[in-house]
């Protein structure tokens, strides 16, 4: 299911990847971490300075949803202009969606998965990191860097080579009993599932290289779609095993708490 | 005069801005700088990863052509693809082109513009560094710094304060009579007229702060569409003058050489 439409020709989403978008859980119809994902499109209509769509426009894809789990991937652009980078005066903003039926994997969530350290590293840039925006080579280079499906993501450092996500999630781990993440202040996309998760637990955002992850009694990988993911096992850029954990009842604490607020499971055996 | 359609729903060109796009000067049908605008495709295409269409393809708009002065302007992109960052193993590339009709501006060659500082810093982003590529938000921020007229261009540093670029313009200066132009390994584009002068002409690819302005005799911005213009007056980002150059003969040498690349007139008056 899907907005009608195509892109035109003069669409600055293509020109430029000026636009914004964001990925949505939909449960029996009800978008999941709405208010979130609504937020990160405020702050980014704000940073790229476009009038964001009212309320109904980016609800009514909901009204097409079933009672399977879906997700709806909404994408909102600039809309149409000239030749040249310089914005409109006042632009038309876009919007698009496609709604899809969606299964998550559950293997992942019990078992934990093996993720990988990328070659490629994040350029710094501050005024538009957290934002979901459509500037997303960075991402897509990094995920071409493994194929084998053994490897579930690929972590990511910047130019300075401070930890910052995986290629499509947020991370998080344990040390010493408390729980981190990296802070999202010069690169990196802020998810929805860890800006709610910041709100209701005692995570702390922190510049860190990846040393860290060596001394860390947990790891995890979420997104508001996916839920999260205890990882098992780290590998280098090359595929070679760097270190190992086993998947406890230290992983299940806040995998419970993420799985609480997307409707999936809580109780997962170790 | 356009490719007939636009693009769907699912392009990863929209998605991730997945793509390259060249922007070329056409004469009497004929593409100024052609084979250095093919070379930056197919550099582009090598990174991405995915093919370049044949030649024959990328020259049919050019079978469109009047015989007025044109710009031609080629997307092309990894094509459709699913959710998720994850090139498609065997993508059809997509291809769009607009022909548009093109007046260069003559009084900026002649008397040279008045160019600004950027607040914004470019990431540092080697492996995409020099390419143009459809990940150009910073240049549309950078673009967004300024709406007066009279400021023709915004000059850019990187995360750690070196000179790159201007927002869609090469930069070139003279100092102590020798040529430099910064160099573009880490972010910016590499133009294509930038490229052949330094086949054809002593110019240095160097590092440098924004310091070495101030010590420039003289400062151009060029690209292969609008040609060469000398810097007069270079401000601040909040609009206040920082230095002043009198465009004179040492200004007329560089930008013959780049007009008659171009078919633009060589003989300008001081």
């Amino acid at each position: 299911m899907a907005s009608a439409a195509g892109w035109p020709l003069d669409e600055r989403g293509v020109a430029y990847g000026d636009g914004l978008f964001e990925t949505v859980l939909v449960r029996e119809g009800t978008p999941q971490l709405w208010e979130a994902h609504l937020a990160r499109l405020a702050r980014g209509c704000k940073v790229l300075d476009f009038p964001l769509p009212p309320r109904s426009a980016l609800e009514h894809p909901l009204t097409q949803a079933g009672q399977e789990l879906a997700v709806l991937k909404l994408i909102l652009t600039r809309g149409s202009g000239g030749r040249g980078y310089a914005p409109p005066a006042s632009p038309t903003p876009r919007l698009r969606w496609q709604l899809s039926p969606f299964t998550p994997d559950a293997a992942r969530w019990q078992a934990g998965v093996r993720v990988r350290y990328c070659r490629l590293r994040l350029g710094l840039q501050p005024v538009l990191a957290g934002l979901k925006h459509l500037n997303r080579l960075e991402n897509v280079l990094a995920r071409g860097e493994w194929s084998d499906a053994d490897t579930a993501e690929g972590l990511l450092c910047d130019s300075d080579g401070r930890l910052v996500e995986a290629s499509c999630m947020n991370l998080f781990w344990q040390r010493e009993g408390r729980l981190e993440t990296p802070r999202l202040d010069r690169c990196g996309v802020a998810g929805t599932l860890r800006s709610v998760l910041l709100e209701c637990l005692p995570i702390a955002e922190v510049d860190a290289d990846p040393d860290v992850l060596a001394s860390a009694e947990a790891v995890w990988l979420g997104n508001s779609v996916q839920g999260v993911w205890p990882v098992a096992r780290l590998d280098s850029p090359d595929g070679e095993p760097l270190h190992h954990w086993t998947i406890g009842t230290e992983h299940r604490r806040l995998q419970a708490i993420a799985h609480d607020l997307l409707g999936y499971p809580t109780r997962l055996d170790d």
